[in-house]
């Protein structure tokens, strides 16, 4: 517990970074006390360190006076892990100064960036040397939160996650307060015993604050080709799966899957988007697939959209009914507005989880007969990531709904659902957006008692007053 | 320490796993004591437990009686990690009967493995249904020393190293001891805490020994291109390099590179490899490439190796000095003929060491100016795979030396290759084979102080006893 006064504070870290960098007026802070979809607190102080040495010095002065530290990036984070909570006696560590330049080492196709850089500052970046950091999210993070998350997004099956593409860090400790670790390796081998930046990715700041890291980037595709798909039946969705890796797997980016729910859902509140199966009505499913290829058409002598036509044309009364063909940045709209178009539809009770792909069509087939048992007046509005097993499966409270929303029922909804996908089908309550203060009661509930049990040592060996970070992985105290 | 007689244990073990599966005569331990490098000692006993619940039984039994344990695979490890040291006093844990059904589950594209099955078994497996686990290595070690070792193989560029591909794994732990910790998710999505099976890997048996793993697998390649490439100059390879992932990304899957005296020494002492140059002269510096495509030429509409000899015919005079197209599987004769061609020319020291791909040609050019200067007996057969990296830079001293062969210039050695690789070019001093007691030395050497005491304290955190594993990542105890 800090003893000390937010004008010493104030005072304290004015001189560790300079008075410009501290906020204490309200409309400073705003932003940073709210974050994207849970969390809202207050905060004593912001604070924004311009270089690791100034973090460094900030994590010492606060553990060693007992201040708590909640390290923030863009903010964009989904489980209220970077905003403080009512107290108003945190100080957000806001990392956005955090930047430098954006080192481009073109021949080990890698890039060595702040932990303040935006996902798009650094795309713009490398696509000047003809070159991508592939993880595809409908935000815009800096790398810092995107590592503490471990970010998948829609092109993991082609590319992998953050924890796939991480090949260095720069990490301020907990303990010994203020202790900067360099891992900065550039090395895609190194087997040289405990690879340690893994203690930080995906533990949405547990135990240190991630200052700078080394990314492996891709080639920028030079080729696309997309189509919407109809399949033959929900069983056709994992053959066509395997059929398409099987014969395209150097290029599938996306295979995404979309109800006519969802796809009407958007077609009716997003302005230009219509049905793009027109004259034919919305399916009952479709699927939004992506090849992409370095290879340009010139060099590969083929056309990619014209390889998946023919592909499709083959499959068609097989395992396709119907295939919407090149639609390219259209199609892509109508995924990329869904979350949009169900802000209109209620109040939006989302569950980000995963299942393995195996599992995908029988998770579905008994979530959908759960809702219609146990919750009739609740709707689906729900996408999912085939390809790598993560879902979207968005649930509305109508606005219109006969019974008046209530948080009760929401709570049971949770439970029900996620009891289904953790415990029936060996999945994940939390796919991409990490546990958090919101997820962490579920954390608790599904983590068995050896992980927590080891999480826990793990994360009192790194941090052993958990100055930093929102969650205990280990064992709750018993009573 | 133990003070339980050899008699007593064994009676102990034999209780655990049937007297048959208990190995005490000297005959039967031989193959489980001496490494496929390094290490030759003596085992006490070999126990070689047939399911998890041996194996925990066997970790409890030994860890409470103060027996050291050494877990082995398939005993192809290099670094001496696998086997027992002189002292008799140490069992050989045998994972080898740890195999079960290899389950594939088609499609979630995973494969559920016993740690005792072979990469060769797996893979004929797995290609009963078009799949491939594709580390390809130059042995054929077990699953769970795979993981045990982190191993990368020729093609990392394309898929990555067994960490990229491990979705879950069962462990048993030191502490509390014989404790099963089951993390067997099937999952690529699952951002839930810790990643706790990351602290299992590549760090040679350290705190746990795995049991079961769920590995991600990959579709067969239906086409493959091979070309051996003479480049312009060392400074074109990179350039080749970086041309070939811009317009070849999918599919490049090996980028190697032989000098003029390994490629001599193939042809010397393999019968049946003759000059591929022929007439011309053996080059200084050639590289193998190798594209593989999952499309077939029919789907694709194009022969992978014709676009890649016309990629090479725009590349002649350019980066590109001369090239043998198309040779298939006999250029990667070569290849894989250099290990043991290198053994007629004397006494082979091995470095697996690694840089970043863009300091590659310095790395080599520097180090040969060392080789020359300060060690000119020694003769250099060294290969690279150059997209990742990774570079065996085999050092040979030859039967006819000038000079007696001397452990302690062959230390010298050592430390002067790997100052040059980790201090001046940011590299690793093992690359792929990990640390074990053959590199510990490395490790305390180049590992910095706040690495080493960030490791030690989550070794120390997963095993206190130090019972599993046999090498210490914290600061070696100050004396």
């Amino acid at each position: 517990m800090s003893s000390t006064s937010i004008p010493d504070l104030h005072g304290a870290l004015a001189a560790l970074v300079g008075e410009a960098h501290v906020y204490i007026d309200a409309a400073d802070k705003a932003r940073y006390e709210t974050g994207a979809r849970y969390g809202n607190g207050r905060a004593a102080l912001v604070v924004r360190p311009g270089s690791t040495a100034e973090v460094a010095a900030i994590v010492r002065h606060c553990v060693q006076s007992g201040v708590p530290l909640i390290a923030q990036g863009a903010n964009t984070g989904l489980v209220a892990a970077s905003t403080p909570d009512e107290s108003g006696s945190q100080v957000v560590l806001s990392l956005e100064r955090l930047r430098g330049e954006i080192a481009v080492d073109r021949a080990n196709r890698t890039a060595t960036v702040g932990a303040g850089v935006t996902l798009q500052e650094l795309n713009d970046k490398l696509a000047e040397h003809g070159l991508c950091f592939p993880i595809d999210l409908g935000a815009n993070p800096s790398l810092g939160g995107m590592i503490a998350t471990n970010t998948g997004g829609s092109r993991l099956i082609r590319y992998g996650d953050v924890r796939h593409n991480l090949l260095g860090v720069e990490v301020v400790l907990a303990d010994p307060p203020g202790q900067v670790v360099d891992l900065m390796s550039g090395l895609r081998k190194n087997n040289t015993g405990y690879d340690l930046k893994q203690l930080f990715v995906g533990v949405g700041g547990a135990g240190g604050v991630i200052t700078r890291a080394v990314v492996q980037v891709h080639p920028l595709p030079r080729q696309t080709a997309t189509a919407l798909i109809v399949p033959t039946g929900q069983e056709a969705i994992l053959d066509l799966l395997i059929a398409l890796e099987g014969e395209f797997g150097d290029f599938l980016t996306a295979y995404e899957g979309m109800s006519r729910a969802t796809v009407q859902s958007v077609i009716d509140h997003v302005p230009g988007v219509t049905n793009p199966f027109a004259p034919d009505p919305i399916p009952d499913y479709c699927l939004l697939v992506e090849l992409a290829a370095t290879s340009s058409r010139e060099v590969l002598g083929v056309d990619l959209q014209s390889a998946l036509n023919d592909f499709l044309e083959r499959q068609f009364d097989v395992l396709v009914a119907n295939a919407v063909l090149d639609g390219g940045p259209d199609l892509w709209k109508i995924r990329h507005s869904i979350s949009e178009s169900i802000r209109h539809q209620g109040k939006l009770i989302a569950f980000d989880i995963a299942v393995p792909r195996s599992s995908m069509v029988a998770f579905r087939h008994t979530a959908l007969q759960l809702l219609e048992r146990d919750f009739p007046w609740l709707r689906l509005f729900d996408f999912g990531h085939w390809a790598d097993g993560g879902t979207h499966f968005n649930i509305v409270w109508p606005h219109d709904a006969s019974i008046a929303y209530d948080p009760e029922q929401v709570e049971r909804l949770r439970v029900a659902i996620y009891d289904l996908v953790v415990r029936e089908f060996g999945g994940s309550f939390s796919a991409e957006h990490g546990v958090g203060p919101y997820n962490e009661r579920f954390y608790h509930r599904y983590a068995s008692p050896e992980t927590q049990a080891l999480a826990g040592r793990v994360q009192q060996a790194v941090d052993p007053r958990g100055a930093l970070g929102q969650v205990w992985y280990g064992p709750p105290p018993t009573r």
